[in-house]
């Protein structure tokens, strides 16, 4: 056992040490541990022994907790000594003690100036390469929160902590992942781990996945599945993403109405274990048509001699498959559901959605409409490339700057005016401002009535109505003063009555305008949210640099 | 039996007649209805014959279906075929029926131009006295769905509307009402009713809608409960709103660890129902210290023998009182929970949370952040008095004027170059709006990082970075355009170099901003949803006009 670290000598396990090495500077924590795993422990001692010390650690941190004293018990004195050390550090790190000073190990405690938060253990552990605190933080965590951290990381620390993720959970963290996100960390995974990974997800959410994914990834995952869960996902994935067949899953438990209550307990005894949300059975007939549900409540509190039918309820009302995902969102939200029926449009059972997904939706809509409203549709990934990042963003800007060059065009036309009274110059942003903040907030309002239907043909022109007496209001005394601090300002009366006239006219408009635009979008099937606030605001910029300018040249030249 | 409608004679129930008409002048449909339950059909019979026929009608759409035929019965032929007349029209109008052509009665079939909507019932109902019409409607509806429609309707027709629902469930359809409208709804109701709707209602609902009532109202609800039922309300509402605390119901069913399966089940039916959303019971000691939960699922799983401590979770964590209900949404939403229960500083068992609750607060947040980036905090009815919103958005436009004064200065230091350079005053609306566009992105980005918590100190240089380079890559393309356009417009190459370099100084100011205003806004306890773009949009502003202007007078003059 010599100690030689540059220089290894050319034995049998020579290949093993090379792409071993290869894969540590690489950083290629997955294929490390992949390596590890088929060493036997001894194997890997005297592997440890060839590496230098940065080395050393690195890989350390890639060994599988259950072998490592094992692996320790075949290293010479001093190094075990020292992997010791570091893993006791590691301990304490995992277990919170981040106050206590740690003995002697002080270059390792000198890492922790500012260990409150997760984020900043990872960041820490990234930093120092010790990948196994990663490993043993993500361990402790909820998938959901891993996504998170996830999340938080730029890109290339994002890939490292990402393979410290264990196999087993790969699956369920990519779900809780935003979808840009999951596509590219998809995307740098081997085809094999993927596979893996998509066998421990839920139907719906491997649904997901694989349409996140690129087509021919997609195809290959599906391939590795057997027939039987081919054919289900398949049929799944014929629904759009937005639509009830789309959210749902098919671990739903369909009953007979002729069966009695003791019957299905001890079924549901068999299976051990019921699928998570299962508030409610479903009753079908013979053809799998949908009949009613039956409430797990009942069953907890039904004598076991009762039957199926006498507790059923034939009112529930199931969803068709093909509902948009907004409307079943609606649905949950209003009444207060657990789990929902899926049906098609022969009334067979295909499926339940379930309440943690509709959350998701919720979720996901409400800050699409507000990412929207910025032009911010795709950008899930707070980290994405500047490039990517850039060029979608560009596409807003380059929309924006069509309208800014139209109002310049506007103020063009009174290039003459400008000229002999330089003090509208000053003035005019004032009233393009007024009008685009009160537009806005008559569209926000529009937009949401909109989002919630709570806006219809009906009660339209009563908002309008209303939107303009607000317009008329608010329009009556910024006019009044504004038109007293412009005549403070210039000493000039015309100018006062010039700028109170264009901003009423302009609040006017705007009240119009936040009303009409978000109607007629809709009309024409564009998302109001999206193109909403660009459309308005070129709207207020004309008109108010038009009334205000244009006024100006009649009163004053 | 007279008909003498217009001069009613002066027996024994004039009092009663007079008390119904004014409550019919004055449209107070419940205490119409109140009247009417107290007296005997023929009574009511009699009542009818004396009134107008436009009163006959809505007084009849007051009267109880379950009286109907008996009141019916003791009427002249005549009067008997108008009122059925007008039932089977309802009839058909309940059932859907819309557009079948109703015999004869051409009258009310002219009502039903535009049938689409449940919406558009409603308003023809109101439109022409048909109040039964409403009842009918919102007797077959969700009250959720009665919310809904109520937030649908301006103040008026509201009121009217409000009038109609079944005093059982009033207090539901409260609780799915914004508080806007619900503090209003409520206001009008007397005293009586509300009390009445109260006790209808679950605990935490009551709680909240309690928290909304004016103080004094609220406190006479908490009187007319009886002892327990108060102590229960009164420590629920010791907690704040947006607390797990003010969430919690307290409709728990807590066990002890040592009982058996079979024991559980058999308490269980006892109940006959369980409290909607029971997935788990929660486990305590004697001293109703929280010990850990049993799901329910596993109830229905296991055998009648089996112990509670045997098949309970001690590793689930509860949540404290005092934790922000943005942190609990956070939780259900990760996990994917249906209830959590709720414990205090000295591990006490308080009550639990349960998603349908969850999801409300969800829907809220999520609608309150993009409300709030327009100025609309408080705005939750889209109906609301014309003078009660300019008010309130008053203040937002006033904000706003401040800051284009201060845009304006700015403009007004460069009056001189201004005047030499009146091409100047057209583009320079460009340069401040392509920087506020670019600054409000950056602005969006950053408040969902900060939302989701995914955004801290450790990852802010990064973002800041990445935004930095998002802000120059399209600062370069969109400089390089808009000097283009520009040299082409006013054949000044000066003019072009100088808008440019504005260009790219105003959208790196931007992205700066946009990442610095928010963090320091929340370093201040202030929302950055509801402050930001105000604070962002004076920014690119001033250094917009500033950078363009200043270039301009350095270069041109």
């Amino acid at each position: 056992m010599t100690q030689d670290r540059s220089d290894p000598p050319a034995h049998d396990i020579t290949t093993e040490i090379d792409s071993l090495r290869t894969a540590l500077t690489r950083n290629k924590g997955k294929r490390i541990r992949r390596l590890l795993k088929t060493m036997h422990p001894a194997k890997i001692a005297s592997l440890l022994e060839t590496l230098t010390p940065e080395q050393r650690i690195a890989a350390w941190h890639q060994i599988d907790p259950s072998v490592e004293l094992k692996v320790l018990s075949h290293l010479p004195i001093r190094l075990r000594v020292q992997l010791r050390r570091a893993m006791d550090a590691d301990a304490k790190v995992a277990l919170g003690e981040l106050n206590q000073p740690i003995s002697e190990d002080t270059a390792a405690a000198a890492d922790y100036d500012e260990p409150e938060t997760q984020l900043s253990l990872v960041f820490d552990a990234l930093q120092n390469g010790k990948l196994k605190r990663i490993a043993r933080l993500f361990r402790e965590l909820h998938p959901a929160r891993i996504a998170g951290l996830l999340e938080s990381l730029p890109a290339a620390e994002r890939a490292t902590a990402w393979s410290m993720v264990d196999n087993e959970r790969t699956g369920k963290v990519l779900r809780h992942l935003h979808e840009e996100v999951r596509q590219r960390l998809a995307a740098e995974m081997d085809l094999e781990d993927l596979v893996d990974a998509a066998r421990r997800l839920e139907p719906d959410d491997l649904v997901d996945l694989i349409q996140d994914l690129p087509d021919t990834t997609g195809r290959q995952i599906l391939q590795a599945m057997n027939m039987r869960e081919r054919a289900r996902l398949e049929s799944m994935l014929s629904y759009p993403k937005d639509s009830a067949g789309g959210l749902m899953n098919m671990d739903q438990i369909a009953v007979r109405a002729n069966i009695k209550v003791g019957t299905l307990l001890r079924y549901l005894r068999l299976l051990d274990e019921l699928p998570p949300n299962t508030d409610k059975f479903f009753v079908v007939d013979r053809k799998n048509q949908y009949q009613g549900i039956l409430r797990a409540r009942r069953v907890l509190t039904a004598r076991p001699e009762a039957a199926v039918e006498d507790l059923m309820e034939t009112d529930f009302e199931p969803v068709l498959a093909e509902q948009s995902s907004e409307e079943v969102a609606r649905r949950f939200e209003q009444q207060d559901l657990i789990s929902l029926p899926v049906v098609d449009a022969e009334n067979q059972l295909l499926g339940r959605i379930t309440v943690d997904d509709v959350v998701d939706v919720i979720r996901e809509q409400a800050e699409q409409s507000m990412m929207r409203m910025a032009g911010l549709d795709e950008e899930t990934d707070m980290f994405a490339p500047v490039l990517a990042s850039s060029r979608r963003r560009a596409v807003w800007l380059g929309i924006n700057l069509l309208t800014a060059f139209l109002a310049a065009w506007v103020i063009g036309l009174f290039e003459g005016t400008l000229q002999q009274v330089v003090s509208l110059a000053v003035l005019m942003p004032i009233v393009a401002s007024m009008g685009g903040i009160a537009g806005s907030q008559t569209l926000t309002l529009v937009i949401r009535g909109l989002a919630t239907g709570q806006l219809e043909s009906r009660n339209t022109r009563i908002l309008l109505l209303k939107e303009a007496g607000v317009g008329l209001l608010n329009g009556l005394l910024w006019a009044l003063v504004v038109a007293a601090l412009a005549i403070v300002w210039f000493g000039n009366w015309a100018i006062g009555a010039i700028i109170a006239t264009a901003i009423l006219v302009n609040l006017l408009c705007a009240a119009f305008a936040g009303v009409a635009i978000p109607l007629l979008m809709r009309r024409l099937h564009i998302d109001p949210a999206l193109a909403g606030s660009v459309v308005l605001t070129t709207v207020t910029d004309v008109v108010g640099f038009f009334t205000f300018l244009g006024l100006a040249t009649l009163v004053l030249l």
